[in-house]
This record gives C-alpha cells, sequence and structure tokens, in this order.
C-alpha cells in the first residue's frame, strides 16, 4: 500500500509503497484511512524535536489524526465490525492499567501513539486496537472530523474540565482563536452556560470566533487585560484556557483571572513562572491538559454529528503531501489541511 | 484595657492601655482573649512588609490568631452568647457576597483582619461580628488551640482538598515537618486514607512526624527525590502538599508528582517556574491554597475535640510578648508561643 | 398601604388597608413590588394544606414569588441601594448556621418564608432582608420575571443538579412540559450539552416544549416508556427529572432510567415505592429538589438577562386577585399569573 | 479436579471431578484457588431464587468469593505473572464498554459472572481474564482475604461514597453491624473523619462493632431513632448506609437523616416507599449501591495489607462444602466460612 514515512530527520517525507497491515492480536483492528489531519507536530517531528523522545526506529509511517472505515478485526473485538465508520483516538492503549481502568486512558502506562511512535495514517491503512476506535455517525465523513482525533480532542477535553468548575454566567476567556480555540469556543456554548470572552492578536480570527458563537471577541491590541478586567466588573474571569501558552500569554492571563479561578494550560512554549505567594494569596490554580481520553471522543463526536462543532479543512490528496505540509508551514491553509489516500 | 500595638514599623512593639472595644454593630462580638498566638507574620509586620498592603493607621493592636471567651453580643447575634468559649476566624466577613454565599468566605469581597487591617488580639479584649466566632468543645481550652485559627486553619484547608481528590492508598508527600506540616500530618491521617510521606530537611522534625502519624519519613539529604520514587514504583505521588514553597521545595516537589498529579502551594517564597510542556505532557495541576473557612474552622475544631489534632505550645503572659517574639525570632519556642492575658 | 390577606381557610382572600413595612433591623430590606406570581399554592394555603404547617397567625399577607424595586434600607445594607431592581429569594435566612455558610441557604436552620409564614407580596410593599435580594438586569422587568422567583428557581435548581452530574450526550428525560418543565427544559439547552427528551400527556405542550428547545417531545400515550428506550438504544436515560410526581409518574420514570442514572425528583403527590432490590441491582439514585438557593437566583436571572430563559405571564392588576386566583383554578392562565400593584 | 458444582435447585451440591479449566482467550488467566467464600447467596442459588435471572446451565461449579494464585495466562496478559497472589474481581468486564472505559466496570454492558452464571471458585481452578485479577500484598494469604472479593467490596464501595460526600465530623449512622458492616465500619474510619454511629438488633455484634472503630454503638431496642436524634442535635445524620434493607430499616433510617442527607441503599429485601412530598421537602437523596469496581477492590486490598480491614474467617476444606453451608444456614459460623481446596 501507499504509505507517506519519515526516513530521516531533516529531510523530506516519502511516498513509498510498503505491506498493508495485518491482524496480529485478537484485539487489532485495521482501518482503511479515510483522512489523516496534517499537524504542525508533524513539521516539529521532522525537525527533529521528538527524535529522541519517542524513539522511533526509522523509517515510519507518520499521521496521527485519522478517520476511516474498519477493514479487519481481530477474533476478540466486539465493539466494531467491518466496514463501520470510525474515528481513531490518538493513543492505543492497555485497558488493564489502573489509569485506563479510572477511564483516564491517556495516562495508559504501557501506550503506543501511532504517528508517532509507531506506524501512522499518511497511508491507506493503519493498525490500531478495539480500544482506539470510535464509531461516529452516518452523517459525518471520516475526512471531515480527522482533524477532532488529537487537536479537537485536546481543546473538548481542556474546556469540559472548564465547564465542570464554572457555574452558568461565570466567565471563562479563551486565550488564541485558531483551531483549537475555535473547537474550544464552540465545545463552551453548546455544554455550559458561561460568557465566553475569546482574545487573539488577530482581527479576523477573533471576528470568526464571535461569528461561531463567543459573546465577547477582544483584539489582543495591548488594553485586552483591562477590557477583560472591565467585562468582568474588576474582578477577572473564573477560568482562563489558555491555547497560545508562549509570547507572554501566561503572564497575561494570569493577570485576567479572579481571586479562587482557574486557569487551564493547553498551548504551551513559555514557562509558567508566578509567585507562590500571588498563587495563594489569590489561590488560584494552574491546571494541565494533555488530550481527552477514548470517552471524551465519544462526546465530542456525538457532538460533531448534532451540528454544534464543525471544522473547516482543506482536502489534499495523499500524494499531495509535501504541498499540504509546505501550505501548512507558509500559512496558507485555512482550518485544517486533510490527507485523503 | 491592656493591649500590644504596633506604633511605628522598624521598632518595637509597645503595651499600652486603650479603651475596651464595645458593640457597635448588631452582628458584633466582644471576645475576651484567652489565648493569641505568635506567629512570624508578626516579625514580618514589624518589619515594614505589610505597610503597604494593608494600609493599617497606627498605632493598632496586632495578633491575629485568637481564641476566648464570648464577652458582650450585638442585638441580631444568634450563634453564641456571653460566656461561651469560642476560636476566632481569621477574617471578618460580609456574609452578602456571592463568595460568601457559596461558603468560601475567605474570598469575601468586603472582608478585614484583624491584627492585620484592625485591631487584633494582643490585648483583654477583640471586636469580631457573629460570623467569626466558633464554638469550641468544653474540653477545649482557648489558649491551647488560638494558633489552630491561622496557621493551622491554613493546613487543614490544603489537606481537606488533597484528600477529597485522593483515593485510599494513594501517596500524599508533605513537604516540611514544621508547625502547618504537622498539623496537616495529623489532618490528613484522620479524615482520608492516604499514604503520608513526609520530607524536611530537619531529622528531629522528621522523626516527631512520624511519631505523629506520617507513614513514611525521609530526611531531605539529596536521595530524597528518588526515595520517593522510589516508593511509589517510579510514579511519584498523586499529591504533593508544599508547605515550604522556598529553597528549591517547588521544583523538587514537581519531580516527585506523578502524572496527573496535584501541587497543593501553602509555603510561599520563590516562584512556581515550570515549563507549560511539562505541565501539558504530565497533565499535572498546581492548586493554591490561603486560609480555611469558617466550615473549616468547625471541623478543625472537632478534630481537636476528638483528640485527632494537638499542637504543642509555649505560654507567655501578655506583658512578655517581647520574650515570646524574641525566642520565636531565635528559634527558641518549641511549638508555638502563645500570649495569655 | 393595599395588601391582600388571608382572613381564614375555606373563605376568600380580602384586599385590606394595613401600615406599610418599615426597616426594624439594619439588614431589613422594604421592596416595593413590582410583580408577584399567583401560585397553586396560595389555593392550597386557602384550603388550609399549610394551617398547621406554617403556623401562622391570621391575617397576614399572601403571596411568596416576588420582584421589585428597593425602597428603603437598614443600615447594615451593602449589596443594594434604594432604587435598584430586584428579585426576592423566596426565603428569608440567618447567614449563620452551617447550611447558610456552606450556600445551602434552603436549608438555613431560622429561615422565614414570606407569603407563607410571614407577610408576604400582595401588596404595595414588602419586607425582607438583604440576604434575599437578588440585583437584576436593567433589561427585565420584575412583573415579567417574579414567576422565576420559586417555580422557576426550584427548576433551576433540580436540572443544574442533573447539567452537573450528566455529560454531553447523555440523554435527560423531563417528565411534565407545564411551568416548570418549561423552564427546566430551557435551562438545560443553555447550560448543558445533554439531550433533552420531554414527556407530556398534553400535546400542545408537547409542542410548545419542542418550541422552546427540547430535542425530542413525546406524548405521553403508552408508549412513552418504550419510545424512551427506543432512543436510547434499550439503555434508558442517564437523568429523569420528575416535575410531575403523581399518577404513576414516578414508576414510569424509573422504567426510563438507565443503570446507574439518577432520578431527580421535583414535582410530588404520590410515593416513591421501589423495591430496594431494583435500587441496588441497577445501583440507581433518586434526588430530592427543593427551590435552589440565593446563588441559583443569581444565576437564573443571568440567563433570563442573555434571553436564554423567558416565561409567559399574563398581568393582572392587585385590586383583580380574585380574577386571577379563578382563572388559575380554572385552567385559563397562559404561563403565569402576575398581580401588578 | 474437584470441583463442586449445582446439579438442580432444590437439591444438594455435588462434589465431582471436571477438567481444569485452560487458557482458551488471549486476556484468560486461570487460578488456583487459595479459598472461596461461603456465601448467603450461595444458599440463594440452590433454594433457585437465581435460576432466572442468571439463566446458568447446569451443572456448574458455585462460588463468587475467590482467591488464589495466577495458574496460567493467555498471550496478551500483561498485568499478573504465574504465581502471583490474587484476589478476582467478581465480574468478568469487557473493558470496551462506555461503562467499563468510565472505570464503571460494574455496570460492562457484556460482563458474566463466576459462581453465578459461568464456574465459580468452589474448585481448585477457576478461569478468569486479566481485567479481574487484582495482586495482593505478600502479607496476605489468599484464603483470608476470599471474602473480600465480593461481601466486602460491597460494603467498601458504599462507604467510600459516604466518605466523599460527608466532611469530617459529620455523622454517618450503619445500619446492620453484620459481615458488611463490620467491613463497612473499618473502611469509614480508615479513610474518612466521620463519626460512625452503629445499630443493630443484636448487642454483641453492636459491641463487637464498637471494638472494631464503630464511635457509638446502639442496640436497636425501639428507642433507636431517638438516640441517633439525639445525637445529632435533633437534626440527624448527614448519611445513613443501610446493610439491612427489610424488617422497616429504611422507614427508620430515613427518620434519623438530616435533611439533605444521603442514605446508602446497600442491604436489600422490603421496598423504599416514601412520600415524594418528604423526599422534597427535605432534598433527601436515596444512593443505590451494588458492587465496587476493580480499582475500589485495589483500594480495599491496600487498606487490608494495611492491617486496617480485617476479616474474621472459619476454614473448611473444599470437601467439607455441605459442612460450611450447613453452619452458615444454621448461623453457626463465626465471620465468613471460606473453602479451601
Amino acid at each position: 500500500m501507499k504509505a507517506v514515512q519519515v526516513v530521516g530527520y531533516h529531510t523530506t517525507l516519502q511516498l513509498t509503497d510498503i505491506p498493508e497491515p495485518t491482524v496480529e492480536g485478537p484485539l487489532d483492528v485495521i482501518v482503511r484511512i479515510g483522512g489523516a489531519g496534517v499537524c504542525r507536530t508533524d513539521l516539529h517531528i521532522l525537525e527533529g524535536q521528538w527524535e529522541e523522545k519517542s524513539g522511533v526506529a526509522l523509517p515510519y509511517t507518520i499521521g496521527h489524526e485519522n478517520a476511516g472505515w474498519v477493514h479487519a478485526v481481530g477474533d476478540a473485538v466486539t465493539n466494531v465490525a467491518v466496514g463501520d465508520k470510525v474515528i481513531l483516538h490518538p493513543l492505543i492503549t492497555c485497558g488493564l492499567c489502573r489509569a485506563c481502568r479510572f477511564g483516564d486512558d491517556v495516562h495508559c502506562e504501557n501506550s503506543t501513539f501511532p504517528g508517532i511512535d509507531v506506524n501512522g495514517g499518511y497511508a491507506e491503512y493503519l493498525r490500531t486496537t478495539a480500544r482506539s476506535v470510535v464509531r461516529i455517525d452516518d452523517s459525518l465523513e471520516p475526512a471531515d472530523v480527522a482533524a477532532l482525533a488529537d487537536a479537537g480532542l485536546t481543546a473538548y477535553h481542556a474546556v469540559a474540565k472548564a465547564a465542570k468548575t464554572t457555574r452558568p454566567g461565570d466567565v471563562c476567556v479563551v486565550i488564541g482563536a485558531g483551531g483549537l480555540g475555535h473547537i474550544g469556543i464552540q465545545v463552551l456554548k453548546a455544554i455550559s452556560g458561561v460568557t465566553v470572552v475569546v482574545l487573539d492578536r488577530n482581527p479576523a480570527a477573533v471576528e470568526l470566533a464571535v461569528k461561531i458563537g463567543a459573546d465577547h471577541g477582544i483584539v489582543a491590541d495591548g488594553t485586552h487585560i483591562q477590557q477583560v478586567l472591565d467585562l468582568t466588573g474588576g474582578h477577572g474571569a473564573e477560568a482562563v484556557v489558555d491555547f497560545v501558552g508562549e509570547g507572554g500569554a501566561t503572564r497575561e492571563g494570569i493577570a485576567m483571572l479572579r481571586r479562587a479561578g482557574n486557569y487551564y494550560v493547553v498551548g504551551y512554549g513559555e514557562n509558567i513562572d508566578v509567585p507562590t505567594i500571588d498563587v495563594i494569596s489569590t489561590e488560584i490554580n494552574f491546571i494541565g491538559n494533555l488530550v481527552g481520553s477514548y470517552n471524551d471522543l465519544q462526546e465530542l463526536m456525538t457532538l460533531a454529528a448534532q451540528g454544534k462543532v464543525t471544522l473547516h479543512t482543506t482536502r489534499y490528496r495523499l500524494e499531495d503531501f509535501q504541498q499540504a505540509l509546505d501550505d501548512l508551514d507558509a500559512g496558507r491553509v485555512r482550518g485544517r489541511a486533510i490527507l485523503v489516500p
């Protein structure tokens, strides 16, 4: 089958022909890829940023945001059947460790990560397991939702926490109106009664954010901290969800946070660098957020099927992977680039 | 009446004679002081560290850890009567703002803080309100419990949160086996099923911590991070309660924290300075902790009455305040110094 | 001033002239009534159903769903000023008992209930306290929101609990599409991602419920249990909110509940009569619901100001109270009858 | 191997020789039984009470409280190895349904129940899966802990919920000081700060309950409701855990419950029959409780290894199964009867 592989760092991906994956274990599921999201992380992999962390042996197939159709299943698979439309949870998890057994499969002690440390989805077929396939509604197309598998799931996971710890009428500031921010805003409006205030440096992004549901949009022009304080009676917001995490976002975000508020860290890059006396005197919390769980992904797919969460995508043929990567790198992709084999 | 007052910064306190406080408002309560804790914060006040923050007009009476007997009450007071033994919540709160109405009175939008920004308890009498007096069991003596009003309440508040977010058998590391740490350890053992691991640089403090209930004591000698990892199968602890917050405690504490673990910030001094990528890739949380609520103080007094939380104290006559402060400054006080008028 | 009073049971209310209430305590607030809801409970009071329970001395002024303008305040009132538009929490609470201090003021140990056991709002003025007045947005009119003070607040309180214990995509069955049901449906859609299935015997009520947001409407015609099971893959709903509580509603509602589901009891009349073996083998819960807290009422007023919760009302002059009661008794009121002085 | 089987209802069990179970699926685990608890449910099975519910084909091996050593494992088993000491979660669960993935494996949609609907543990060997085996500490013996697998786990699960919803100093009434009650009391004292009040008709059981940690023991002699009210200032208890569920226990238990309190249903037999008006006017909740999850069992085993939960047992040889059942039926077993192959 066709597959796009990492053959070395600091060099380009290569389209090659490799054997189709087959069912090896009783819980294995082979998925025919319908869409694979092209993510900035893919660029970082080629730059070698993940080389040491993943320890993956080259060559291997890249691509960690995948959806498609079930092509084959192992003997013990009971939750999907051949032909089912599915989206793939990004991790393959064991189901036996204590974290998995709490539903916190993201912290599985024995997970692998297709596209990062085993073969991923820039290909015609991919092998995962029964524990990682979420059936999606007939009304959804794999290529349309593939990018929700990782980026969207991360946004869902973070804002679902914010929804649980706020009350109707509370204010939630969303820092960053990019891809994750747009998903986050739509989810917040769909599952909570918070007032959503979105911040971004890009006026067009703010405008779009308001169009998809944000209650207030603020262009980060230097007066934005004060604008948030003004909107909140001088108190600050009960929750800040930071999809940026660099360029001073954390310092600014903390300044917008109300006493006893929660700061959700999603984007990354810079350090949180805050005096402990400020943390205790205002009694604020910092909440880390990784990708969501399998059950989170089920819920996000329900919202997608209900039309409450949508994502703009641009499709490329699998063979045009280089074009997709180049467009992403140059900022020419509107929404999310999706490879379709 | 006799009162010990701040008459200027960078100078000593003065014992003086001022009028007894009287009932002015319908919810006022005048308390005859039975014991006033001598706290390191009192030293900091004299050094001027609180001058700007509190904005208090001099002279005023110092002392923010107070217990005693109800001496007089306003017309609208229904919860205590003259003669009742009481401990004083450190804040005077409004009961009308949204925070008060959630039971989160620590974040009252209209609070005052006796001993910090209004007259405190180094005196024969103190004025507070019905909202701040907690009746204590007959078996308890004001001078024995006074220091639980602030230091103890802070420790209680933090570890009660840790107890709620852990499961029986989880590991909770307590950094710092001083006054707050000792209260925290006793409370954790009384209200939760966590395994308590205590860390301190002082071997005698560690030994005492184990005697009062800690399951494991580790002297912070350079191998302590590894010792915690060894105790937890290499995973780290589900919770770290940091009563130190300086000298590198936060960096070390984070290294002992399990994925998805909670870091409770109580002590302060240094910055939390942590890469956002570490926060999200391990999905850890930082939880700020101020003093506890009125209801927290009721619960701590219940534990005290049950003998589950005790505090070593050294009593001084009110007139000997200077000796108490000098002893505290010189590290000569075992447990907590208490002034008794 | 004019007031409508209970002068005896099993007889009509009387319009009379009584002295205006005045500020007696420091936290008292006198409200000029802008609207008083006419509730079925008012009919029950006249029938003597509350005689023993309330122990109120006759004559007294009836009316427990009130909103208006602040007319006078006591010395210690800081949260409202003369002229403020307010809605009244139905209870007058102490703010000092442990329940009040947890924000659970509905279980205040020292509360009174205007319109039930002290003078209520079928009058030009009413006395309450600072603890019971919630400022409302300029865009809201007292007569439009008065009925949210009790009936609406009860619905809000119950469905807010359901929202907290469900996940996006879960199914919540609402039994009863009357006044409370309509508020409940609007709130559920505003603050959660649950799929709302509404049941009622009245096809017109079901139709209206769907118009205001319910995802599915089912006319209770004998096949409705099966219809709910069909909608939920045979499993039943994660939550059932029962605004009826009589005529077999509880038996039917339990049959629609999923394993580990929550049954919210709001309406009353019949007994819950369920074998303990069914409770344990399916591990279901029954959750009682009284009226909401003060903070709940604040949140409901925020939703009302945002236009997310609306209530159809029919206004009557205060003098026409008998007409309003007669219309209510005869089922001639569309939405809620409101007396306007 | 030797196995004790149900060969018909209303007749005795038979000791017979059947083939040893073997590994059939990749996650299968064969356990050499070290102890099998003899439970009242086993008597009910023989009486035919489970015939229709379980639909099991006869003959089959009875016994649902099992512990032992791992004897063989399938290819995909990673969490235990041959020779490990284990206790068995009573259910075999799929790990793929939404309930399993939330850690709520008790509500697995595809579970089997060894000893009830497939072969159980009155035998030398039993087949289960990797998802159901909990490794136990070296210090514990299978025969000593086997009875914690079901009865103990049920008690743990219920009181752990009560611990989460109470605060230190709250009162928890335990109705029934039998086997489950004794486990429940020990767990409550180990993991929470509640004051435990135990009720039983049998003075010896009450005495023993106090010896193992209950703070107050009350013999149910007709004045017990009043005694609980007296102990709680007339308010009732914040939580009632009912291990009896028959003979009027629920009616009495409700009378002991505080406003806004939680009633944990564990024992069964009679109906909960309570007016909805009482449920809403006091805002009480009824919480159903089935057996605990796999993770609950891990936690209970941790408490057992720490010596915080112990169980009195009487051992019988497997061949003496009839004697064990006869002794149980006649009330001659002290603690729990355990069959040891």
